[in-house]
């Protein structure tokens, strides 16, 4: 019953076998192994773009920070949903890489950008000759950080507005396969054909031991990104041991099928969770992340029957036991049937 | 016959098969994995220092960068041999990392500082008020890039200069473990017996996939240590990884083990370069580097029979067969003693 | 009838002759001048500090954000309004000068910070280990940048609020003087008494060229300072012209003086807009800075009569006379009776 | 006797004249005066070139960092002579400004960068992948710090190794108009001519209370430098002030005069040292600044006679009068003959 997170869960075991698989002999290092090679034709391929350029990290704050400041300019701002990971979780990183550039921060109950909510904020900026900061970048995340989903259309509506100001669009992609299999879309369609410009392309979540593809649509961008990854000490130099998990990760839809398996644990998650009462969902659970709301009673219950997971708002440990706390459970692609079973098993002690 | 790099070579089965072992169920993210703590305990038996604090990154760049910036202030200048790693091969990730502090390149013709070079350097700093930089860290590095060793008299005298000044010390030990075999002595006496401050205790080239430990004799530096580790990008998520990989390491002195490997192998390659003729050493070979001197007719031959090795000065392909071009040799653990006397046996074809 | 800002009227003769007095013999640089010498002592007598240091820069921005980078972390979020001068017009100088720490805005209706938001605020942050940003400085800016004042009460409320989690605390006094003669009281009671630890004390905008001084109650921040000050190339070389500006305005009050005449002005201003139909306050005008909304057919009479003022929301050369837009007018110390008048009468035409 | 610094004299009055001249009535800030369209159209007419652009700052620390930032990207390393300003005398604002780029210290015997040397220098960098720096812009000091001019034929020499890599070129001309009025040649001549991108034109060692204009030639990086300017909070309010010294400085050659001025008496005071034993120089004294060995019993009896300059190297409180100490002088415009003699006296007592 460990709902805590989809980085807390173990790489799949396939992963495991192509580590071993590439411990053998010598190999060029600094992503100059014949691995990565496969890897970029791989990439290349699943988002049906033979011009991307394709680069691995170990964390996904390197792949967002080192494409935002790639994308912009130190007096810029980046335009992000107010719930954004790059926002909330990275520790000032993207400012940090980017040299000093700002975050705008765009109204988003959904955890979603709308076109308008976005466009406001554009408009706030850029306004004021040299005096404030100058529009840069729009970053989506997708599945968003709160598990909904945008669709290919309201993708593309809020990717039309970043172009129609001549801005440039990042992908934090942590949740992608998740968000992909849900749509049943390509990554083509979910990327460069919906306006994106460059994508995180996560793999940690889903199953890997700690890679990220970063995915450049605009070549051209591509030796500064290099230079930058290096420069952020983040250009590893036995460089095949990630190649090799991002290869197991493509190879034979692998990732697909964990996207999915953590799909349908969560679904069932929350159709259980429909029955329950005492539940409310936060926001409409379309990806592997729920957020609910619930008595901090019934928190305690969860948690007391063996539960783990994350209490977001306010303290497990409070004296009022009907003070609604929000929880999040998230599945990863090891979940299993028993596990989400056991835990709304719990609801009816 | 491949001595290109030692981050070239595979990693140790045992490191794999530690992968695998900690490959099962839910493990907290981020670096509270309990393997983490059993990591911490033993870097702080191996070092004999129970208040160290120790962590874990995948690159020395990043572990050399985020050390002196949490040492350093950016009006700083960080004192270092001139052919320190930190200056010539992190693309100013050191200067990125603390926010624009200068590297002072010491004079140091057998790549180690010296006492009096590194004093005169001090000396010509933080004597102009606030007009020039001010004096920051020592940084020394052990192994030297260039396969040379401090002795603990001339590490000692050299930490010691730093001490007069009051600087702290930092250790690039990328190559601790070849350095610390081949002196024969104890990690504490190779560093904070020896008046160091902190560590970048080097797994990578020594038969891990990329891990490599910080460690902090002051643990009041650490919090901010952690901050800029984080705000680097630099905390995995899945840590789990990580740990596993140094705990491996550590275990059944394993990674004494294969340095005490990688040395012999260099042993056995020295002694017959030695006798060759039309070889010259440029630094005298201690670690598990050479680097040496030949014609460029000679480099050809010996690429020719299937040598894999780096030409650090000028081209292989140029014209004059007479010229002399400066090669580089490097052993790793897995370097076999037939593929040193197949090497040998080229100059004599 | 210029009321665009208070830094586009010229200096007080008696700060062009204090120029002209400094302006013989040899002084040495860098701050060291006699005068300096004096400046100091002055700001401690006027700020009744006889332990804190001053320093003179030439922008507002400087002041600013050199003192947030003095006192936070790059790693921080500085707590602000949401229309704080260092948020909007300042190009993100203090992401800069910090190194990549944050703003967090902190939603101020008047413009004021108030201690619930404040508190609010800073609860958010620092809630999510290495995460998400570390809390920071508090910035208030007296007056406000829409004209408001706040009170030693409120001021005080605010800074107990900064207290309570031990943060520091910045005042942002490009209009000090402004608010200082409003509230009557001294400047010891509006900074240090009220619980601010540094101030960026304004004189450009009231009637200097272009010096800004800034106020570290705490010493021991003064050295830092001094280096950020000479980094940030914001150390004149011959700084005598600094410090005579600044003697001038300190000696026999000048700098009330002319904060008097700017709000006195203002006065005689806002008492003709209450009675003039059509204008709408947006903020209470309490300082020298008032904000209005009007039809754009009055705009348009007001500047095709001559008054020269920004609109900040709109258009002035919009379709619909009768869409609201806003106008800001700023008196300074030169602003005339007449010049007010003459503005006044245009309503009438 | 005072030659301790050209930023230690005295403005020219028609400077300060000027200054009161501009204080009348409202003008638009942050550059927008009318005074400074007259200035740019002035620089352009000096410098015969109708497409650059100028802007003004406050310091030469603060024209050389703005214009090597605008010029270079993190990750290069910018070249200049080894007792370069922006080296020894700037506390790292350049690596501050640029984000943390390195500076390459060329050796520069005379403090001349020579076309060898550079050459060398640059093939040192940029051969490593991305593991080294990569190659930035080229800065030369002209007049150089230690008093020394580059010839047209040497400044084109030096430029035309920046071109065959196709690097920028900046020229640092805190002592500009010393070197030109030397050379007899022209301000393009001295510049674009002869292959500088960019000037940072000293104004205030020259007379001004504190100026320096950029020079840009290349106008397509004039608003990522306008930006830099004001995120760097060297953008003056009001503005005016600024462009009211640099007209004056334009006005009738009074810079060249000043700067002739400066040099005559400089010429004066070398051709008596000439005269005098015990003295040595240690370059050729071709500007304004004289660098020159003594003992410390000679400079004593000249520091006791009232001479005001410094000693570079050594205290002048040692033991041992005969041991040989640097010490340096300067002639400002507003150096007397009757100073300079009276100074050449001091050896005859």
């Amino acid at each position: 019953m460990f709902f805590a997170s989809d980085n807390a869960g173990p790489a799949h075991p396939k992963v495991l076998e192509a580590l071993t698989i590439a411990n053998t002999g010598y190999a060029s290092g600094y992503g100059a192994d014949a691995i990565m090679d496969e890897v970029r034709d791989g990439i290349r391929t699943v988002f049906e773009a033979p011009r991307a350029e394709a680069f691995l990290v170990t964390t996904g704050t390197a792949a967002n920070s080192l494409i935002l400041a790639t994308m912009s300019k130190p007096w810029q701002t980046v335009f992000c949903s107010d719930v954004a990971h790059i926002h909330e979780d990275e520790c000032n990183a993207p400012e940090f890489f980017s040299g000093g550039s700002k975050l705008t921060l765009v109204p988003s109950p959904s955890a979603k950008l709308t076109p308008d909510a976005l466009r406001s904020a554009i408009l706030g900026e850029e306004n004021r000759g040299v005096h404030g900061p100058q529009r840069g970048p729009v970053s989506i995340t997708q599945a968003t950080e709160k598990g909904t989903i945008y669709s290919l259309e309201e993708l593309t509506a809020v990717t039309a507005v970043a172009k129609d100001f001549g801005l440039k669009t990042h992908l934090d992609g942590a949740r992608f396969a998740n968000a992909l299999v849900r749509l049943g879309c390509t990554p083509a369609e979910m990327t460069w054909k919906a306006g994106i410009d460059a994508v995180s392309f996560g793999g940690t979540k889903n199953g890997l031991l700690g890679v990220e593809a970063v995915v450049l649509f605009d070549p051209e961008t591509a030796w500064e990104f290099e230079l930058r990854r290096k420069r952020g000490a983040h250009l590893l130099s036995k460089h095949r041991y990630l190649s090799a998990q991002m290869r197991a990760y493509l190879a034979d839809d692998l990732w697909l099928d964990m996207a999915r398996m953590a799909n349908a644990r969560t679904d069932r998650l929350v159709a259980g969770l429909r029955n329950t009462s005492g539940i409310e969902f936060l926001f409409e659970p379309e990806a592997n992340i729920i957020f609910f709301s619930a008595t901090r009673g019934l928190h305690r219950k969860l948690h007391d029957g063996g539960a783990v997971y994350y209490i977001m708002s306010g303290e497990l440990d409070g004296d009022d036991p009907e003070e609604m706390l929000t929880g999040r459970l998230v599945c990863d692609w090891s979940m299993t049937e028993d596990g989400v079973d056991e835990f709304l098993a719990l609801f009816d002690r």
